[in-house]
């Protein structure tokens, strides 16, 4: 732990604005077959009308605060045909999701911690009384099942609200044009509120999930950030924490934690590790910022080093089965060739960056490793017979490969098109899953001059979310498989994930 | 609500002891058709093992803190093996019994509301951390149930302690003469220890149910008090509170609440209204503190004038099925004679106030009310041929009749003694269930000149309670029937009860 480096990434933590939001109503939440996860949702109440109710043991109501909230709950509990003269007893289930408010978490069965579920069992010996509860909650949704009292009263909510926090003011998006098109214009909207509501004191992967920062996502976060928000110094303190709490090896990390104190996890991921220099670039190229660049540039040059020593002696990222990149969330991906073709990336990055502090001898040296990396690339992972990249000694051909290596810029921008029109054409199996994945799919495209594609693929998969009834955009969707989950059960997906977000950066940056 | 009233006693707030306690290990609760409740207690481990043990999913732990506790619950977690990546979640229960660490509390069904029994289902977002719960929890055992983490890493308890909250300042404490027989020390150390806890900012009647302030708990606690603690402010207080949040009609209520701010419940109790008069009556007596008894004789006399509303034709109390009187718990017993009893004992009391503060017209007036009175109950509710005061229509007669008559002073000492004589030779069915009927029945002993039988009622009683386990004295106790709930479950008793405290009063006035 660098304390120089944690120390400075503490003096940027940002306040938060908080917001107060009222709850529009209730609703229902209903088996249907046809509806995303089997659950429809249906109005079944004013806002008025739940203040108005009382409620007794067994009664329950699914409060809608009518779109997605990262805060803290403040409810007013007051006694109605008598005065309370018991403790009140309520179980709380805050959702993102229908799913949430419809099935047992107590049966939640996936590979993941159940507490990620939100719920708790409280009682409250004050009634009347006004409580806020200690803890943030990430939700749309709110059921409150009344386990008492049974007996002389009954209870009412006569207010209720969240105070919603967040890093991310939305005074400082710039307006979109005119004339844009009003799917784009929503998916913006929603990439926006998806961004906003993991900007918190770091930006994390997703409120609910793991509300922790990850380079991976914080990478994306960031390219959205500078098309909206543009909040240099919550990029600056991310990147401070990552340089200050660096494995023992001295890689970045794949996340760190913030609480009690910073710290980092003991997750390493090879790609992640080399988005360290990609986040200090880009970060440089919008902020203009060369003290953090220089202050920040060994960690960066470090892991180009650190890196490098996992090639064999063919020039090649040695592959293991064991979870040493993460690339996508996909059982059968092979990582090899990704990989490899992160560290291309990645050293590019460098070698701007190292051109940039006119460091020639670093520059030297980082050139003549990508030379070195992207010709053994040519040589023994790309294909020319099925004009594919390899990966693995089962020779995979993915669409993660494809992409990365054309982001890589392995080829000249004719044939990444030319090799995205096949990987298009031959559609093999092993497809991307996440959003992070199709971030890349989608950046590949327009990197090879496929904007109308681009365009397609965005429409395709987030506007499908947005037909799906996205509030916020999602950690996990597959069109074709709607109840895809990495973690065994869809209760626990993040329904509001960073590395969903940058349909507002495609949008912006490309389209608008 | 009188404002003047409910002023001053607020101005007599008392500022709380704090004391942190520390487990002192761990139990296993285990079925034993022998035990209380069925219900016996093992040691399992000591408090140093407890911090070195880790948990994970399912596992569970039954804290000992070594003897009754009211106060905040401080918790560090610990995660052990692996970083926590993910909150923990934890049902915490809290019992001052061993019942109420084996029984499912989902599964109770007594006749008040489940939210009395102490638990709560929680998660902790930050581990390491260290956390105080917001409620105030009245407890010896504490059950830890992990339902999470499951996969990672384990949660450890390295630090808990609660930090006991009391109005009772032990040190005020007279320490008992030397030669006191050691169940008689005993029973007086549990007696203050019950009373000690129940003394908060109010006298509640239970610290764990309902932690409200009770007219006739109060009297009995007011005298414990005045052996022990002598916190005369603390009775005053509960005075002005009665005084100031009197029912619509001029009543003194049967308890007030304190939260969220002092407001008189709707309940009103023949004896308990009369109680007013007494408990002012002792505390003047104890604290010659003439200022109150003059700004609070008025209501005392309302009291009387009040209560002599309920007398018939005859004078006297009008009986009525209904939940007038309290007198005890039991389903059997009836009131009128001992309501009527508690108006003669009620308003000798405030003669003797009238008398102190030579209030000579209404000395008078109480004088001829007192004589009007027993003159009617000699004459229709003494039962000459039988021996013993009859109550209601069906002409019962049970212990309670005789026990207020006694205290009412109806006859002289010798007449006294001879009636208690017989009823303990004739034993009539409708016995004393609880310790507040109890205490009245040693009082009466003594009143009568029968010491040595008041003695043995208190060591066949509480001194049984003793030696079933009791750490502080119980709500509901009947010797013959130790499963005896008045609300249909054991779970859902008080077990630390101000109206049980009164051993150290009996034992400090007449037997140290």
């Amino acid at each position: 732990m660098n304390n120089e480096y944690v120390d400075m990434a503490e003096r940027l933590t940002p306040d938060l604005i908080r917001t107060k939001v009222s709850p529009v109503g209730t609703v229902e939440v209903i088996a249907d077959a046809e509806a995303l996860h089997g659950w429809k949702v249906t109005e079944s109440g004013t806002a008025d009308q739940l203040r108005a109710r009382s409620f007794s043991k067994g009664d329950q109501a699914i409060i809608d605060f009518g779109d997605h909230q990262v805060g803290y709950l403040t409810l007013s509990l007051q006694s109605v045909e008598a005065r309370a003269d018991s403790p009140v007893r309520l179980k709380l289930t805050f959702g993102e999701m229908p799913c949430e408010m419809a099935e047992n978490f107590d049966e939640y069965n996936g590979w993941l911690d159940r507490s990620w579920l939100q719920d708790e069992i409280i009682n409250f010996d004050t009634v009347p009384g006004t409580y806020t509860l200690p803890r943030r909650y990430t939700f749309r949704y709110l059921k409150i099942e009344v386990v008492s009292p049974a007996r002389k009263f009954k209870v009412a909510f006569p207010d209720m609200f969240v105070t919603t926090v967040t890093s991310g003011d939305v005074a400082c998006v710039p307006e979109l044009p005119d004339g844009l098109p009003a799917d784009l214009r929503e998916m913006d909207r929603i990439a926006v509120k998806t961004l906003q509501d993991c900007m918190q004191t770091v930006f994390e992967d997703g409120p609910k999930r793991d509300r922790r920062l990850w380079i991976g996502d914080l990478r994306l976060q960031a390219l959205a950030n500078y098309e909206t928000f543009n909040q240099f110094d919550l990029v600056k303190r991310c990147l401070y924490l990552f340089a200050g709490l660096r494995l023992e090896g001295g890689q970045v990390g794949a996340c760190v934690y913030e609480r009690p104190e910073p710290a980092g996890d003991d997750i390493y991921l090879y790609d992640y590790s080399l988005f360290f220099i990609s986040t200090l670039h880009d970060y440089y190229l919008a902020s203009q910022d060369r003290e953090t660049l220089v202050r920040l540039w060994p960690i960066a040059l470090e892991q180009i080093h650190l890196s490098l020593e996992r090639l064999d002696e063919r020039g090649i990222v040695t592959d293991d089965p064991s979870w040493y990149c993460f690339t996508d969330w996909h059982e059968d991906l092979n990582k090899q060739t990704p990989a490899h073709a992160v560290l291309i990336y990645g050293m590019k990055n460098g070698l701007a960056l190292a051109e940039e502090l006119k460091l020639d001898a670093e520059a030297a040296f980082i050139r003549e490793q990508i030379t070195r990396v992207t010709d053994a690339a040519m040589a023994y992972l790309w294909d020319p017979a099925q004009g594919f990249f390899v990966s693995g000694s089962e020779r995979q051909i993915s669409w993660a490969s494809q992409v990365w290596m054309v982001l890589a810029g392995v080829f000249r921008r004719d044939e990444n098109a030319a090799l995205l029109d096949r990987l298009f054409a031959a559609d093999p199996a092993v497809r991307p899953m996440t959003p992070y994945m199709y971030h890349h799919l989608v950046e590949a495209l327009i990197v090879a001059g496929r904007k109308e594609k681009a365009l397609e693929q965005i429409r395709a998969y987030w506007g499908e979310m947005v037909r799906d009834g996205a509030d916020t955009f999602w950690e996990v969707y597959q069109p074709a498989d709607k109840k895809n989950s990495p973690y065994g059960s869809n209760l626990i997906n993040s329904y509001c994930h960073a590395w969903s977000c940058t349909p507002t950066y495609f949008i912006r940056k490309y389209f608008a």
